[in-house]
C-alpha cells in the first residue's frame, strides 16, 4: 500500500435543475474509459445510516426540522460517510466522485437559510480534518432555467413558487461567492448552454486533473 | 403571558443502574402533588424527529458509528428537542423534567468517548445559546454496583465486562468531575444508600428551588 498514489476527490455542485444527474454520469462514463476505478456517492447519505438520515432530512413530516438541527444532521452524515466511504476509497486510490458535498451546506444551509458560515466552517473542520476536493465542478444556471427545468414546466409562479425562486437565487448567488473565494478548487460552469458545451469543459477539467 | 414566571428547567443525571428511572418517577410525583405542571422528557429523543435519531444512535447495525457522528447526532437531537418541546414548555410557566441533557455528552461521548470537550462546548453554545439546566441532579454510584444493578446479577467479568467497567467508570469520573466544575447547579448525591435516603435528597433539592 506504501507506494500506492492516493485517489482524487471530484465533487459535483449545483442547485437544481442545472443538470447534475445527466452531468454524472456522463463524468463516471469519461473515467471508466480511462480506466479509472471510482466510487460514485452523494450527500447527504452514501452509507447504510447516513441514508437514513438523508431520510429524516427529506422527510415532510408534520414536525418542521430546526435549522441547527439540519445543519448538524447533514455534517452528523458527511463524517459518517468520510470515515466509512470516502478516505477508505481514495486510501485505496480510487478516485470517489461525490454528488454533492460541504459546498452545498454553504449554499443551502448558509446561503438560503442564512446559518452562521463561521459556524458551517468550524464544523467543516471538525468532520473533515484536512480533507478537501481535489476539484470542484459547479453546474451553473440561474435559478428560473433551473427551476423551470427540474419542474419540467413553466407557469405563472404563485407565492409558494416566488419564495422557492428567491430560496434557489440565493443558493445560486452563494454558489458563486464559493467559486470566487476558491478559484483553484471550483471550476465553474455554465450550464444553460448546450450539453455538448458543458461536457466538453467537463472533460477538460478531469483532464487537467489526470496529467 | 408578559407576566408570566418561566418555568424551571431541571435535568437527571448519571450511569448506567444509579436508579434514574424509579427518581425520575418520584421526582414527577413531588412536584405533581405540589401542583407544578411538569414535562418529563428525556435524551437523546423528546420528539418524534429526536426519537428517530434515538434509535439510529442506539441501534447494533453492522455500520459503526464514527464518534464525530454520534456527538453530532446527539446535538441534532438536542437542537430539535430545545425547539419543539423543552423552550415552548418553559415559555408556558411549566418546569421540564428531563432524563439525561447536555452533562451526558461530556461524560459519555467526552470522558469515555474522549471526543474534545471544547468541541462540545462548541456545541454546546451553537445549540443552547444561554439555556442551561436550573437545576441537576446527579445520581452517583460506584460503576461495579450500577453495572451490577443494570444487569440483576453478579458474576465474574470477562473480557468485555471488563472493558465496559472502564468504560462506566470513565463515564463516573467525568459526571464527577462536571460537578466539581458546576456546584451552583450540579447537586450531586450518593446513590448507594437505601431509596429513602436517596429520595429524601431529591425532595430537599426541588424544595429549595420552589423558594
Amino acid at each position: 500500500m506504501s507506494g500506492m498514489t492516493r485517489g482524487k476527490f471530484i465533487t459535483l455542485e449545483g442547485g437544481e435543475g442545472v443538470g447534475k444527474s445527466t452531468n454524472l454520469i456522463f463524468l463516471q462514463d469519461y473515467l471508466k474509459h480511462r480506466r479509472i476505478s471510482a466510487v460514485v456517492t452523494r450527500e447527504p447519505g452514501g452509507t447504510p445510516l447516513a441514508e437514513k438520515l438523508r431520510e429524516v432530512l427529506l422527510a415532510h413530516g408534520s414536525e418542521s426540522i430546526a435549522p441547527t438541527t439540519e445543519l448538524l444532521l447533514m455534517f452528523a452524515a458527511r463524517a459518517q460517510h468520510i470515515r466509512h466511504v470516502i478516505e477508505p476509497a481514495l486510501a485505496r486510490g480510487e478516485w470517489v466522485l461525490c454528488d454533492r458535498f460541504t459546498d452545498a451546506t454553504y449554499a443551502y444551509q448558509g446561503g438560503a437559510r442564512h446559518m452562521d458560515c463561521a459556524a458551517i466552517a468550524w464544523l467543516e473542520n471538525l468532520v473533515q480534518g484536512s480533507l478537501r476536493p481535489d476539484l470542484t465542478l459547479l453546474l451553473d444556471a440561474p435559478a428560473e432555467i433551473g427551476l423551470a427545468r427540474a419542474k419540467g414546466r413553466r407557469s405563472e409562479p404563485d407565492r409558494f413558487e416566488t419564495e422557492k425562486r428567491r430560496f434557489f437565487e440565493d443558493v445560486r448567488q452563494a454558489y458563486l461567492r464559493l467559486a470566487a473565494l476558491h478559484p483553484e478548487r471550483i471550476r465553474l460552469i455554465a450550464a444553460d448552454r448546450p450539453l455538448p458545451e458543458v461536457q466538453a469543459d467537463l472533460a477538460a477539467s478531469l483532464s487537467a486533473l489526470l496529467k
